[in-house]
């Protein structure tokens, strides 16, 4: 099936867009319109990239706004870790499928996640035609249920070319250094990603200079896991050195800038990692620190705080920001896209040029970063295909409908 | 005439409202239904009180995005200030009318304006039904030209219920001495409001301190400027006694989060205002420096930097965001609101519960302040009238047309 897109504005002309086999097959002003779906954008909508989110915790959705301005331990260990334990796989996949919803909704493609029961999140990400990377389970030692959940994702995974699997150890102060070590053994076989909570806090870069006499990012570089294929999430507290064997590793970055401020982590220094030459990517982690997976809103926190921690206007660029949050998350996903161009991934948004924020129009870029919101996004594909038409998402109600009956029974639990 | 909203979830429980010559007369699970207006929300909107914008330049929507990234002097001299220069007041009409479709679809019923002539500003108010305060211009001396436009706001204001009139001197390094001295004068009695751009960036204090041995609000107190009328925009460099003074005195602060941090002002420390016992108002400032009139956004920031300026995640409580986005900006607009009661102003917004980034609902004030987008609003009241209802703001279509055909003509002059 190919999928032509008329009348559609790219760098500020109207163009049309051919889409074959998931990939942009041809732009021009006019193309042949046979055998083809057809969808006409009346010159009123804007084609870019979509966001690729470097770092979520997906099914956390059903959390948001459960437990807010508390201190973290108290919140981690009254509120949030009692919840957590008695959710089932059927909630889990309920809470992706809300949070894929909201995800299409401000215009996200993909999703690097970190959760329980990621078998159950898969379920979710196939039947909406998402991209995500899933992530295979450790804590400590791996247990006997967490292999067997492995199993099962690494299992259901395996024909879903828009998945990839991911080994997830939590961070270095859960996850004990024979596992981690494992886990940089396996990567060499297996090709797949590695996505860890790294340098989120002082307190963790402390603990790690006492116990190891070495910063948290030089301990993973030793048991190596700092690799092209390591999604390195938070790095807020990193030295200069860390910043190099970031660098040179080829390793990505997810910044987190609501998460980090919400939790009082620090600001992370977007500029310095930048100038470093490391690959920085955008990620939301999940909605209990956020409280929402918009990558528009996360864009604009991501400016302002590298304005801020650079001390000068000039810093965190608008075109630098949107590039973390599309094509360099894109890249960690394996995804050809950030781009607009023939031989890329059709993956795309479509954005209201009549919205009010979006009429002035001398900078796309800086209107998306800046003033933009989920409203202003009328239609996102993915893969070649409409995750969202006309602002319609297939299953949305219902998803909803169904998450709310989990969320009263969690309610309930109070 | 009579409105009658049926059917609105008020903390947790359906109820019906009543509203009446711009009060809400009556809440109950069921109100008579005879001579009134019906609008049925089915019980799948939460009606919440609206935001009040403490700080704007509305129609400065005509220069969003139109110069980014830049060093704060080179953007004002030779970007901004060479185009403002070029304005007509019929622009200025057309883009305070885009920035009021914007406000109302993200929730805002009331804006304190500060901008060129605001006899034009007002007439895109009294059209679309909002609430504002416009102010007299000053610059210097006050000039023929400043006079005649004052003199014609006042004379067109006056019989406009929704509107107020306020001094708005632009800063202490902007106009002088004998004229901050003589607005103090007016003052005592006009029974005006005055609005003032106050300590926003450290050289601004730096300057005061070496000029007149003080900082910028004692220098103000002394001219008798700092009152229980007086709205302090920004505010980001404070001293203990300064808060004091403003606590004292009873005046408001405009907090102006982000921007503050694109034009790296500083991060205005909430908490210890919150505790000096200052009545803090959120405000977006203009679109230049933001780049939205979100005061959702806003609040967002408001609370992450007022944890992070705290370092503690207890600081800047989702009730207290709230409460400063919402009735402390209503008490210095002079409206009784910030709560859905009888007796107070009908103001309010109608809120899709089921939106995805909704439907979890453990803590309303908290997925707004968080996790919200202007895409949960549904309808906007003000003054017992639909501003928007069921997402449809009256000639918004019209507005944008006019507004991109000068942001057209802006952009030509380059």
């Amino acid at each position: 099936m190919k999928l032509l897109l008329k009348n559609v504005v790219l760098d500020g002309k109207e163009q049309s867009i051919s889409i074959e086999n998931g990939m942009i097959s041809a732009i021009a002003p006019a193309l042949p319109q046979d055998n083809t779906e057809i969808f006409d954008a009346h010159g009123k909508l804007a084609v870019l990239p979509p966001f690729y989110n470097a770092h979520n915790h997906a099914a956390m959705t059903l959390l948001r706004g459960y437990a807010e301005d508390m201190e973290l331990f108290d919140w981690l260990s009254n509120h949030i870790w009692p919840v957590e334990a008695k959710l089932t796989a059927e909630d889990i996949y309920i809470g992706t499928k809300l949070a894929i919803m909201e995800m299409i909704r401000s215009g996200t493609v993909y999703f690097n996640d970190s959760y329980w029961h990621p078998e159950a999140a898969l379920k979710a990400v196939q039947e909406t035609g998402i991209r995500a990377t899933l992530g295979l389970l450790y804590l400590g030692d791996i247990s006997d249920d967490a292999k067997s959940a492995n199993a099962a994702l690494i299992e259901a995974a395996k024909d879903v070319d828009t998945v990839t699997v991911s080994h997830t150890p939590h961070a270095i102060y859960t996850v004990d250094k024979p596992t981690l070590q494992k886990i940089a053994e396996m990567m060499k076989s297996d090709g797949r990603k590695v996505h860890i909570h790294v340098s989120e806090t002082a307190k963790e870069v402390a603990d790690c200079l006492k116990e190891h006499g070495v910063t948290p990012v030089e301990y993973l570089d030793s048991l190596g896991l700092i690799n092209d294929r390591a999604m390195l999430a938070h790095c807020v507290h990193l030295t200069d050195h860390d910043r190099e064997i970031i660098s040179d590793r080829g390793a990505y970055i997810a910044h987190n800038p609501v998460s980090n401020m919400k939790l009082c982590s620090g600001m992370f220094n977007f500029e310095a990692a930048r100038k470093a030459g490391c690959k920085v990517a955008i990620g939301t982690d999940g909605t209990s620190s956020n409280n929402n997976l918009s990558m528009i809103d996360e864009m604009k926190v991501a400016a302002l705080t590298a304005k801020m921690t650079a001390s000068i206007p000039t810093a965190g660029r608008t075109a630098d920001i949107f590039h973390a949050a599309t094509a360099i998350g894109a890249e960690f996903a394996g995804v050809k896209a950030g781009k607009i161009a023939p031989g890329y991934a059709a993956d795309m948004l479509l954005v209201k040029l009549d919205h009010p924020v979006m009429s002035a129009n001398y900078d796309l870029i800086a209107d998306m970063v800046y003033a933009a919101s989920p409203e202003v996004i009328d239609s996102v594909i993915c893969n070649g295909k409409f995750l969202m038409k006309n602002n319609v998402i297939p299953e949305e109600a219902e998803t909803v409908a169904a998450a709310k009956e989990v969320c009263q029974k969690i309610a309930s639990w109070q």
